[in-house]
């Protein structure tokens, strides 16, 4: 994708006279950008726009083109584009919309378009879309977009589905004070995808960060495999879909794991900057085009306001940030240059009518100190604060130490702007505590979080021959039959063959069996109802605990002995956990484990991974659960993890060796001191 | 306090020509807020400044003086303060620093203040503030303050124990589009506190909502009740203490209701908007200041971006807004409007070329919808987006439509900067779609929960005397042998008074005795050794449960004999909760209830409320909690609430009967379909 941000031949097909029109846009946003290379314009009836020389027609211009932008009504799109190819064009930028985001008709138009492209081998960038901007000095960067072009310079290259997206994050980056590197609205993506852009950008030197904005994923797991690669920070804003979250949601694993947290969940697993607002993804860009790593949690911060600096405090330990404590070496450097009523423990106090010298004494000191990784620095206007001065301070500061991210906060609005006109594409400055602190939390979660690629090797998948044909065969049976639910016999058997300890059972077919069944059991004892059907089965009565006595458990037998009824040994001791795997649309078979029993779907404590999956990311799960405080002993008894880890890892196994299986429900899941029991598991089969 | 405000004799004292000088700078602000009454400013060597006539002592001014604010060092403060007295002076503003804020000496210095003020009946405000504004245009409104001068005037008020947090929200303020009313910096709060400057301003018709930034709330109680009372929005930030974080918790309650916990709750139980950050705190009185009321939680979204109104919607669903479905005929009225490839459902896209005339037709068509409460319009700015004039149609249409808040977000910075200028106090207008949502939500949060003033009726106490007397006598005797816990037997009688039901259990005093006792129990039973310093039983190993076999129940009292051993029967069937009583040190004695059994403490799934309570409020309460949902048949089995909250409400009145109580913790109440059991239940004394 070189060419395409540092094209030697350049054209503008569409380019007018008219400032209304957007190949008028363009061309003056080319114009301003400085490009210099050669740059030619189309337009029928013109020779020369803005005094670039203009063709009537591609046809004439020399080979090879490197990139051309198409602004032109959809019509005439194919045509231009059979002419680009003849004239071996490379890219074809289309801004001109009328395609897949409208109709069927649109759609077809789209895949006309692909289809010429393919034949000439140009990639095509949109349709749909805003355009391509190279916003660095490099000989041959060009801004190729009809954004606003108040935007600056800047390390951090944004790629977004959405156009308008593009304009406001320039504009606000302007006045926020940061800026962009390069920048390619995909559009429709119906060539060129979000994947092909950030495999681009994690290659390029001049890009620091790569900020996505994404509505829909197109080959997710292969954008995982991707993320896992990537050396540098990938922040990413992916806004649900409120369709997805109305989805009828069919068995318990799938209210457990809807589409949304599955992919949120994945995507902290290989590391990437998840935002939920436009606000944070600029503020996390903001921070990220400066800074990608922070050594320590630890935080120092100064104030020339009291409340203000206990808002810092209160806003990073909430963002799981913690306050740094200073040496006494560094208290006695403060006490030193500030006024006795300062306080110089960290939060630093300056006091309200502090002067640069008092903040640039404070933050140097601060960033002196071992113990501190960031430097968050508050400024109120107060009236007498030299607000540009205290700015310059930093900025010299910032300079002298530039692996210690320094967070200045300037509250306020025009009285404050001095600082963020000063410190523009130099220093993280925000307006409020939150905004730079939860940025900077983030900076930590990812410089704390690398992925592991280790994690994630193939897991050695060993399961005997006769194994899989003896279960595939009863699945097949089942299937046959019309079943959509493996019944129980069928699940014991893969109980024995996957090495899923279920409790003792005994099959109940007649009332005369139960008094001899009912001696070889411990009391109390549990008795089931077993038929596939009953899904979620004591919802519905179908099951009945703490039998102990027999007269009962004849009773539970007469009434259901229409169904296949069974005795089980239930199992007094241990915590209950859940484990179901679910068929994701854009992951294919996802894991979900975490709180089991009664509880399971009310308190939400589980964590989703991505199949096949090796034990050492099973128990990265697992710890993602507040129940893994219980199961390593916040209760005084310490429990069989290392149990439940292999049991999750064999009904993996059982999930991912059958393409039939659709969901896996097991719960409870029962963990003791000592190994442990499956004592339900559901397996609903593909339709 | 009407005369704090609307002084008809001002003086400042300290006043000063030098412009580096607090008495300055608010003789400069008083001076250009065209303050009409009668000025003095108060200098020992000047006879006029700025054009103010300056007197060289107080004394000589004519009394009675309506506010005197006083800037000079601290030790001059009290023999002016005395002078003020004579002249009858009402209110002191005491901007001076050097007093409680500080050390020992500084506590004397303000209690000194205090004295004198109350001889001569002046009220105190601050020390160490930033004074006070009235932004009204009234006569003897003024701005006696050294904030930055460049706010606009608004209806929100603000009260703030930090001065410098005033300057900020004033200078953000003015920038983001909105303004205040009147503003009291109340310092120490020596004298005037937080809870006099909410109950003036929830009296004064000119102010619509109040703001308050407090770190330490005196008088809790009282702030409750008042807040109870006042039918205007109280926005409320209160950031936690890192100290208060760190203080050691000692029991179990104690852990599930830390201190900001129990302030947070309770504060939601009287409808104060309680905001987390600076930001919220600032976009929540833009709103409030508009708008107090929204009657639904349906919002029309109207975007000229596909994407931004995308992470909209996204922010509106996890705010707790929902997304208005439109009715056949306002689509009709947008498709007659709009073009063809705009999308007239909900969010209704007016695509990226719009002007203003689409957004004017857009958005009024949704504002005519019956099912829509407010409507959120996003703004991206593509070059062709006239700003200005989107801005005005939503002006005409915000005044046409004045009951359903309009909630414009221009995204960006300059570029849509004259939008902010346009719609200053008259839209809350915002910047990103997070900020302008979050606050409608808190607008909708606040409408439909008001305070419900017959829930906090009090309790009706009935508790028989000699209930009273039996269960005194007993504390009374451990207390005398200076135990801290109270024994199992107090704790049995406690549940005989009280109607507390536990297990049956039977006291076992010999290894002989077993045999016998274990006979009348349903199997399996517990035991537990209950010496009154075992805290946490099952940690320690102290209970044995599931216990089917007499040679394990002899094994373990051999064990446990120089204990207290009791047998008691296990209780198989039910929900496991939590119910406790705590001792706050602001709010005296807190109920907390949840969850229980062992996830208790590792899953916080719990509701505070302050003591004593009606069983209405313990409902409520259970309501908030997830675990109310598994109660009421979420698995299919109702359980029995209503059990449940008269033991919660039976446990309560023990609690508040005896002074002496400090905690109580009841883990596991388990609930059953008909009645329950209280299996454990343990008391902490005061020491």
């Amino acid at each position: 994708m070189e060419r395409l941000f540092y094209p030697r031949r350049l054209v503008v097909v569409g380019a007018s006279r008219n400032p209304r029109k957007v190949g008028s846009l363009i061309l003056k946003n080319i114009l301003e950008s400085n490009y210099e290379g050669e740059l030619t314009a189309v337009n029928p009836h013109e020779d020369s726009i803005m005094g670039v020389p203009t063709v009537h027609d591609v046809s004439v211009i020399k080979a090879p083109i490197d990139v051309a932008i198409i602004a032109i009504p959809a019509q005439a799109v194919p045509e231009v584009l059979e002419q680009l190819g003849e004239r071996r064009c490379k890219y074809a930028v289309v801004i001109s919309s009328g395609y897949g985001e409208t109709d069927k008709k649109g759609e077809e138009r789209e895949e006309e378009l692909v289809k010429i492209a393919n034949r000439y081998n140009i990639t095509l960038v949109g349709p749909n879309c805003l355009g391509v901007i190279n916003a660095s000095s490099a000989a041959h960067a060009y801004n190729g977009s009809f954004a606003l072009s108040s935007h600056i310079k800047g390390s951090v290259s944004l790629i977004s589905q959405s156009g308008a997206l593009i304009s406001s994050a320039l504009d606000y980056g302007a006045q926020a004070g940061f800026g962009f590197n390069k920048v390619i609205s995909i559009g429709n993506q119906a060539d060129l995808d979000v994947l092909d852009g950030i495999s681009y950008l994690a290659e390029d030197d001049s890009t620091d960060a790569i900020a996505v904005y994404v509505e829909g994923l197109k080959h997710a797991e292969e954008l995982m495999k991707t993320l896992l690669e990537i050396e540098k920070p990938v922040i990413l804003l992916k806004p649900g879909s409120t369709n997805a979250a109305k989805e009828a949601i069919s068995s318990h694993t799938g209210s457990l794991a809807g589409e949304e947290r599955v992919i949120r969940e994945l995507f902290e697993e290989v590391n990437a900057i998840q935002v939920d607002s436009l606000e944070e993804m600029l503020s996390t860009m903001h921070l990220f085009s400066m800074h990608q790593n922070v050594s320590k949690r630890d935080v120092g911060v100064v104030t020339n306001a009291g409340g203000v600096g206990v808002i810092a405090v209160d806003t990073l330990s909430r963002a799981g940030l913690s306050l740094a404590s200073l040496q006494k070496k560094t208290q006695e450097a403060l006490k030193d240059s500030l006024p006795d009523a300062a306080a110089v423990s960290n939060p630093v106090d300056v006091l309200g009518d502090a002067g640069h010298e008092e903040y640039h004494a404070a933050v140097q000191a601060v960033l002196e100190e071992g113990e501190v990784g960031s430097v968050v620095v508050v400024v109120t206007p107060q009236i007498m604060t030299p607000i540009k001065k205290i700015a310059e301070a930093l900025r010299r500061l910032a300079k002298q130490y530039p692996h210690k991210p320094l967070v200045p906060i300037f509250v306020g609005g025009d009285g404050v702007q001095p600082a963020f006109d000063l410190l523009q594409g130099k220093l993280p400055v925000a307006r409020t505590p939150n905004v730079g602190i939860e940025a900077l939390a983030r900076l930590y979660h990812y410089s704390e979080n690398p992925p592991n690629k280790k994690l994630w090797s193939r897991p050695t998948r060993y399961v005997k021959k006769q194994s899989l044909e003896r279960v595939g065969e009863l699945i097949s049976e089942q299937r046959t039959a019309g079943a959509t639910a493996l019944d129980f016999d069928t699940i014991s058997v893969i109980g024995e063959e996957f090495d899923i300890p279920f409790p003792k059972f005994d099959y109940v077919e007649a009332e005369e069996q139960l008094g001899e069944i009912w001696k070889s059991y411990q009391k109390p004892v549990a008795m089931k109802a077993v038929a596939p059907d009953v899904l979620h089965r004591s919802d519905e009565g179908k099951v009945e605990t703490n039998l102990l006595k027999l007269p009962d458990a004849k009773a539970f037998y007469r009434r259901e002995q229409d169904q296949t009824v069974i005795m089980q040994q239930q199992i007094m001791d241990g915590v209950e956990m859940f484990a179901g795997v679910k068929t994701d649309r854009q992951f294919g078979k996802v894991l979900v484990v975490g709180l089991g029993g009664i509880y399971a779907e009310i308190i939400d404590d589980t964590a989703v991974g991505i199949l096949p999956i090796t034990k050492p990311r099973i128990w990265r799960l697992l710890k993602q659960t507040k129940s893994y405080q219980v199961l390593k002993g916040a209760r005084g008894t310490v429990y069989d993890t290392q149990f439940l880890v292999d049991t999750i890892y064999n009904i993996h196994l059982f999930a991912i060796s059958f393409e039939e299986v659709k969901e896996i429900d097991v719960n409870p899941l029962i963990v003791q001191e000592t190994g442990g029991y499956v004592v339900d598991m559901k397996v609903l089969l593909k339709e």
